[in-house]
């Protein structure tokens, strides 16, 4: 497993296909890469004026966020990335 | 929905035509795409020295925002952006 | 109307035609642009250690302002310039 | 020994081959030379208003970090990386 | 006339030939251009943790200053140059 | 003498060949000069909040250093690099 | 003279020949030029939390500091260099 350190948040891609009506369209395009991923694990959040802040995401959130601002970890034959929370940009609900 | 974390807004673009008098005028042309667009949700606010500061612009306001400032997320068949509120320059009445 | 956010400013550039002794002289180069416009908008200050700081200049000054540090925006058929109040350098009098 | 200063790390690169289940996939690309290392020494931490803050990896984590972020070192007929731990990214557990 | 905002400085650019001794050299090629110029008009300071500083330059100084730090502002058939105070590095006397 | 100024240090590079067992092992390269390198002088430290901090390296520590962060300086038939404590990794013990 | 402003220091270039023990030797090639100068004024200093901090180097100090630092300053038929005291690394003694 990965445990982020910090304000850091491992993050699973979605493979989602076309999708209509409350679900989300992808285009298989590859420079238009879907921007959506899961939750998978967040770190214990980040000492601010030596105050521990958690974290506004949590595990299974579907979240959108900043392209090139993640890297890629492989790991047990899947895909992670890992990215600071402030690069996560919005909740999917 | 997209639910913007912290001091993130989700726009949607205005797909306006050549409008006279009180309305925008909006040439066709690619390289002068029109940065007005509606708020359509707010973040939370960002914390300054331990207190949350509630974003200025509202659900629904028009507004200017920087070029190039904003991530574009495909949610429901609709085309979305999200920026940062320090990047929105002007709210249009 | 629009309305800048936090301490940006609504600029209308000046269609000046060369003048002289207590004029502006404007060359026609594209290069040369002037770094002339008028104040037709201001917001309503930042926010400095919890104080609200109002800007400086006032709606009607007519200020030199750094290039390439606007925003273009097409609005009621007339074409303004936002600016942050920090990229305006000095006020013609 | 390497001791590192301050808040930096010394990891030494692992040499896995393609592991299945539980284990780590690594190809042998490359490009995707994989970001995990472990920490074989860690600095004493750094001072955050005048006060020692530790670091939160220890020795023998497995760390996931951020690529070109490192200095590579040879010592003793080894190659190791030295990081700063703010840009370590996770613990693989 | 040209008013400077906060610490900016408007300078007006010495035409000195070359002279001797106790005067100043100047060569007439392009990329020796002089970074001497004469305070013409300087801002009223800055606010500094909410006191304003006023600045050090007064006019009919002859400042040095680092070079492509200015913007160019042409005005009554003159051209001057808008700095900012912390670019100025020296005063000639 | 070269006697640094602030958190600066004055580095002298190792001249070692290739060495085993608990030597260091440095190739040829210029692409893999090593980044060793002797103390010969700090400075006397940095103020931070009105406190002088002294440096933690002492003259004849062995450090890593990052490449690129170091100015050369000849000195008495000697060729020395100066360098700013931060970006000093490691000793070498 | 130039009397620099805030926490800058004038220097002039040595002009050193190739010199041997406790002298400083300096190659004639363009890319090796010297990066000692020697202090000929000095600012009054920098204004740290509203005090004074006076200069550390004095004038006559020997000095090395970073190449691309300066700014080139031709006065009375001399080369001078104008530099923040930041980026003077080490005293010449």
């Amino acid at each position: 497993m990965l445990k982020p350190l910090h304000d850091n948040v491992v993050l699973k891609k979605e493979k989602v296909e076309q999708v209509t009506k409350s679900g989300i369209i992808v285009t298989g395009d590859v420079q238009e890469e879907p921007d959506y991923a899961t939750v998978v694990a967040v770190g214990e959040g980040k000492y601010v004026d030596g105050k521990l802040v958690p974290l506004t995401v949590k595990v299974n959130d579907k979240v959108v966020y900043k392209k090139y601002s993640t890297t890629t970890v492989k790991f047990d034959e899947e895909e992670y990335l890992v990215i600071s929370e402030k690069d996560i940009l919005a909740i999917v609900e």
